[in-house]
């Protein structure tokens, strides 16, 4: 039988970029999260005037459309839990449109991987900050939609940030613009605010403008070593309100140390409660070596037990192996990892974490820790035996009591990662009824079919 | 005969705090457009939970309300064109709420002063940049419904950039918290973000959470005197670009400097074609002395005939007096002066200024610019006779013909005064109909009754 949704979308981009085949209905099911919901059409658009189109037959004939950048997204927020078209931006629209110097901006197109902007921004002497630990892989689009953060977030701040402008296509193939190539913008609602961070809900984004930095000349790196989580966190605000701020203030509770150093036996302090890894950068020699005193000091006062200067980048690295492995090494401990990126005003960080601690004693799971404390970012990671129910329970009920105590910190369920499916039964510990009511209210003025990456957000 | 409303609203605030007199109508009607429009009732509430019952009544009652702050706003925002309660909050919810020092946060209620919060925060070595020229009247809450800029915009950003989290009553009474203590939350949608700027449309802001900095220690002011205004906007944009980032860099074109010089024999440069002030900041001395310098070159570079650095600050005072004295002075030229504040990207400078010449010439009105040129924003002031008909005609056709090469080189009707009722008519100059539609379906998903505010944006 011939299926007209199907001969219309190959009508639009052709046939050599629109599939219902196993191979890729199999290829476009997944993202990060490892859980899989299947699309029935994969669509490859060439540019706007496609998208355009394809949403509107969409919208019209009421098919489920999900924009997908990389599949990177940790929240299930590409998986096509509908079925429907996968609408995968990478192929084509992945050009860099405009590099414009005088200005100082970018302009390109969704599909544009992280790290190809970075490269080539920074070849000019410019420089994007955003670095997302998926900066290799992950998407321009993909990061506009999650609003990505990275280590450079506690000077530099998050994609968010450096949105200028954008271009989108409504559920109704209606093209919009917003914002401008200007720092100051006041007419109309702020519509590229919105779009940031709604996870592919109320429009595609087919075109980004963001806004570039002079590459800074200097940078040092520097670890700290503390004999407890405590005066870690205590260290870590306290450097941040002395008037320093540091391009990163990144941290490793002792599982993440101990499963790094059974990894990859560097000589990490094994004994250590933390330690902190961070990075200043400045366009003067003389602001890097006050910027690292002023913080060498703090360190100190805040109980730090050693202070580890990086003297050229080869040490550097070597000061970063540790948090940048941190990931894969805490794997050791179980089968699997339920990994949460909640986020607290940095001064509730020795309170968190020590109420991390009574979560992992009460459940009897362990629970290593590491991330973004500059910006009260912690990676908190629940371990279980994959294998074992009871267990998988226990991890899902400890998380449940992480994100309260959050919460209660005046924190959020995300610092970075979305909503998506995974983190959508916890929406009503964050928002009440009136803001959820708010939420599918805004989705009904972008989406009124409800056609686009629907069943997200807990909407 | 009982007004009903009026007596339901004193049960609320008070008798004290309710009012539909002469007096008050009269002190409620204008705004810095100096346009009138007369509401029916003056309310002073005391607390989110008196807006909340009031808007609910409104709400069910499809009476308008317009919320106020100072009533500095230049484009009509806070007049109540369709009359209904003034809902004024400076006189009761204009309380600091906390100063955190450990996240370096505020929380204050929307009626604060601007210039109140800065000082409140300098007296503890903090620092909130934003600082509109009308920093000594204008609230907070109407700086985060203006996205209000200022002077210190090119370094540090805007209100926008400050914001972390709100408290608003929508207006069905519904009260909604949005955004957090944290530098990071993408947990929903970014509602924050749209309440930004939106002109008291969407909600009433009861409360706002920003972001504080360290003071900077270190601070030095600079003037550079051009020959001709082409070289001078040549040089905001190169010098920019080079890599140093000025707190601000503002301009005064040839007649603007005439201007303050015949009012206050300063012995500005009266021949020269622009001048350019700045300022720089840091934490130490010797990066002061090294963005001076780079700015110097750049000047000079960029064809300066002299450079003039403030050794103290009253010899920066004295170069920061014809910038702030600019906007009263070129009142000389005429009665009345049609002010607007464009905004386009900063290397599109020289030619939206030559453009503006050329406009000048066409229509026979002379234009006086200045303006925080850093960002690429300049206050244009077509100034005419006002009790001439004909002049006014062609004063409001020359405004017409600059709106429209702003927007042609890709820049903005607006960058920090909104759009209110001045502005609408030329919204459809700079937004297409599917645009215009999204703002109307965002503002029906806010205000499905259409109370809050009425008549503005050309919604
Ligand atoms: C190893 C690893 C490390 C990571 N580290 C970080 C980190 O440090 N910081 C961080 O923030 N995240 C991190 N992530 C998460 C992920 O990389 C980010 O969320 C990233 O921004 C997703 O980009 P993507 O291109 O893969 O998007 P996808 O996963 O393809 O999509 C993500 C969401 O965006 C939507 N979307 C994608 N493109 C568009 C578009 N053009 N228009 C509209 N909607 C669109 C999708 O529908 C989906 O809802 C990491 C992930 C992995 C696997
Ligand atoms: C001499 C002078 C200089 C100025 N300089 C600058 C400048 O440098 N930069 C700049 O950006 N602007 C400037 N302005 C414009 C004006 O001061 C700003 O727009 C300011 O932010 C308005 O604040 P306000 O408290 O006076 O608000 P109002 O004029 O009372 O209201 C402005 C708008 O905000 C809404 N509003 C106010 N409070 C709330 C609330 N709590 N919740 C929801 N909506 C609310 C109102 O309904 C209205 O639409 C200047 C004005 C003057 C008169």
């Amino acid at each position: 039988m011939r299926d007209s949704h199907f001969e219309y979308f190959k009508t639009i981009v052709g046939d050599n970029d629109c599939f219902n085949d196993e191979a890729h209905i199999q290829a476009y099911c997944y993202d990060a999260t490892r859980e899989r919901a299947y699309p029935k059409y994969v669509v490859f658009p060439h540019n706007e005037d496609e998208v355009s189109k394809i949403l509107r037959y969409c919208n019209d004939n009421l098919i489920s459309v999900v924009p997908r950048g990389a599949g990177s997204g940790f929240t299930g927020g590409a998986l096509p839990v509908n079925g429907g078209v996968v609408l995968a931006l990478e192929k084509h629209m992945n050009k860099i449109l405009e590099i414009d110097m005088e200005n100082m901006v970018a302009r390109v197109e969704p599909g544009v991987i992280n790290a190809h902007l970075q490269k080539e921004v920074e070849s000019l002497g410019l420089f994007y900050p955003p670095d997302p630990a998926s900066e290799q892989y992950s998407t321009i689009g993909g990061n506009v939609s999650e609003n990505a953060g990275g280590m450079r977030a506690a000077k530099y701040g998050i994609t968010k940030d450096f949105v200028m402008a954008l271009r989108a296509v409504l559920p109704n193939g209606d093209i919009i613009r917003a914002g401008k190539k200007t720092i100051k913008d006041v007419a109309g609602y702020n519509i590229a605010g919105i779009l940031i961070a709604s996870e592919g809900t109320l429009g595609v984004i087919t075109e980004i403008t963001l806004k570039l930095l002079a590459k800074p000349k200097f940078s040092q790196s520097a670890m700290g070593i503390f004999p407890s989580i405590d005066s870690a966190m205590n260290a870590v605000y306290k450097t941040m309100a002395s008037g320093v701020t540091p391009v990163a203030m990144e941290f490793l509770d002792n599982l993440s140390i101990r499963a790094v150093e059974s990894k990859f036996h560097k000589g990490l302090p094994v004994d250590a409660g933390a330690i902190l890894i961070t990075e200043v950068d400045g366009s003067l020699q003389e602001d890097i070596d006050y910027q690292i005193k002023k913080i060498e000091e703090k360190f100190y006062e805040n109980g730090a037990i050693n202070f580890i200067k990086a003297q050229n980048s080869e040490e550097a690295e070597n000061l970063w192996f540790a948090r940048k492995n941190a990931s894969q090494s805490i794997t050791i401990y179980g089968s699997k990892k339920l990994n949460e990126d909640i986020t607290v005003p940095r001064a509730s960080l020795p309170k968190l974490l020590s109420k991390i601690q009574e979560v992992s004693d009460k459940y009897g799971v362990i629970i290593p820790c590491f991330g973004h404390t500059g910006d009260g970012n912690v990676h908190t990671n629940v371990i279980v035996n994959g294998g074992d129910e009871n267990e998988l329970k226990k991890g899902h009920q400890a998380i449940e009591e992480i994100f309260k105590i959050t919460i209660e910190l005046g924190g959020t369920l995300s610092g970075e990662h979305g909503i998506g499916i995974s983190k959508a039964p916890f929406m009503k510990l964050a928002f009440n009824e009136c803001e959820m009511n708010l939420f599918r209210s805004i989705k009904k003025a972008f989406d009124p079919n409800n056609i686009l990456n629907p069943g997200k957000m807990a909407l």
